[in-house]
């Protein structure tokens, strides 16, 4: 992206140059800022970058011969177990259209958002496929300003946001973990929730409740118990339901991580799975295929959700709309080992 | 990248205008074929190519100004499990450099490594870091061509290659995994081996027989079983050791994945870990933590080896060079609940 590239605002808003002579400056001047090079005064930068937010600037679609043929994937951390399936969505679909996609990491901290906000601009990315559950409001700002198409990938169910999204039906996967538990004639079935802040967390605890209440069993509140998504929680979420003085026969946990720590409590306790406990989990990441023993868990189409972000944000480059600004994939259990009746007496 | 910028061969052996004259074609066309454009007609595409190839051409080192920025991470498939780790690595060094990192899978198919190596040109990125076992040859031959600088991550342990590659310890990895089986007091101790196309299974293989021999302990091939990393063999070589006259007590698994194996092929027949038999990995995959018992396992630095891939390709962007060609990091014993004393009796 070039100086001429970059010379005028799509929507008929505002031009460069104009933005140039309200800062006072030359219009390579502004140009460089749009194209986030660094040999730019602090100040005029800023001033350059006020008034483009000023004035809504959009970076004028490229012209298909000058895209930069690349996707922008951006997550917080790059040490969830699920990213690589993301990962391979997304590059799937964006190698089959010839654009490459570019792999970040953000931390949640903004220098880093920042930072990686400049190298996208100096890079002129066709688009952005973000995967957290937390936008920050100046990014997502900035991108509208930039012209860049962007597509959430939301595994957590954010509320409503202004752009296209890519979720799970975590509502559905909860009713079905748990409608699986009744059907081998569970009673008395704990939860282990994800955190409360997330809605996705919210989401799975109802599915959970709804399929109780349509089997006609009181929900227990004392065998729902908090957690935080990681195996850690998993095992402490398990020691509290096996402490009561009346535990449950089996338990479904709202995250993959939180059963494997949830098992290893279990076994630690010389408890078997699935003898003594069931166990459901919910996202089916590749390795609880060989946990011991292989976990019963509500599959979430990681992979798929990353292939769905990706033709989203492709066909918004070409100006296209997506099929729906909302979009949440089907998700399925899958019955493996780690779940049976309950035992006897 | 544009014509001007691939408009001379580097260390002075040709440039895009003595190429454009023996092909009897625009300098601008030969621009396009070095560039990877879809414009030109396959049959002058491939006139080009071969006398660029022949008279070999190399891209002249991109000032620093019109550096794409970029550096391509590409992987046979994104499905194993460590490709993040890696990945992880590699987009730290980058983002702190200001560089993105493009991550590609070309799935052994040459299809698709053609595929990739044209937009690779096209988005003129300024190095690749490539994680695979084997290196093909016409692939390496084309960066060579297009004096793109390559790093290859080989957690397989090629034979040498002319790029600087960066390794693990398997032998020493192979040694401590089997030293501390023995000073646990197990003196008949399986291994499931990785393929033996692979010089990384040969290794552990070896630091197996090393350890052994080092105690006095003579190698009973009939413990040594084959795998291929992945967890079914590693179930199925457990259920071979299990089915012998005078089965071991414990076992080496050449990768966690076939260690997961084992323990569920133990799991299966009532066997307790590490009470009946101890098992030792290899890799420390994040998931291992909370295996069902959390595994005691080889680590190998797969993150600091992405970390120092990218450290090395971008020195070699900036024509400085590596501190060797080869380069093998450490790996590690951790030791975790899985390997305990011998059962007595």
């Amino acid at each position: 992206m070039t100086a001429d590239g970059a010379a005028s605002g799509g929507r008929g808003r505002v031009t460069i140059t104009e933005i140039a002579r309200h800062a006072g400056v030359s219009v390579p001047t502004v140009s460089r800022v749009v194209n986030g090079r660094s040999d730019v005064a602090p100040g005029t930068r800023a001033r350059v970058e006020d008034l483009l937010r000023r004035h809504g600037y959009r970076r004028r679609a490229a012209s298909p011969g000058r895209r930069a043929a690349l996707i922008d994937l951006v997550f917080n951390d790059l040490d969830s177990p699920w990213a690589v399936e993301i990962i391979r969505g997304v590059e799937e679909v964006g190698h089959a259209a010839g654009v490459g996609t570019v792999v970040s990491a953000i931390h949640g901290r903004s220098g880093d958002a920042r930072e990686w906000m400049r190298n996208l601009r100096a890079r002129a990315s066709d688009g952005v496929v973000l995967v957290t559950s937390a936008l920050d409001p100046v990014l997502h700002e900035e991108l509208r300003i930039l012209g860049v198409p962007l597509v959430v990938v939301d595994p957590a169910g954010s509320p409503s946001l202004d752009v296209p999204t890519v979720g799970a039906a975590n509502w559905a996967g909860g009713l079905a973990a748990t409608q699986h538990l009744l059907a081998l004639g569970h009673r008395r079935i704990g939860l282990i929730a994800g955190p409360p802040r997330l809605l996705c967390s919210r989401a799975r605890l109802d599915g959970y409740r709804a399929a109780l209440e349509g089997a006609g069993v009181t929900v227990d509140e004392r065998l729902i118990v908090p957690g935080d998504f990681r195996a850690e929680s998993g095992c402490a979420g398990c020691e509290t339901l096996l402490d009561l003085a009346d535990p449950p026969t089996a338990l479904f946990a709202a995250s993959d991580q939180m059963a494997l720590g949830a098992i290893e409590a279990l076994r630690r306790r010389g408890r078997r799975v699935p003898q003594d406990m069931s166990v459901v989990g919910f996202d089916d990441l590749p390795e609880v295929r060989w946990s011991s023993p292989p976990l019963t868990t509500v599959r979430q189409p990681l992979a798929d959700m990353g292939k769905l972000a990706a033709r989203t944000v492709l066909r918004l480059t070409r100006d296209e709309q997506p099929d729906a600004p909302r979009v949440e994939l089907g998700t399925e259990l899958v019955i493996r080992s780690s779940t049976a009746p309950p035992p006897t007496g």
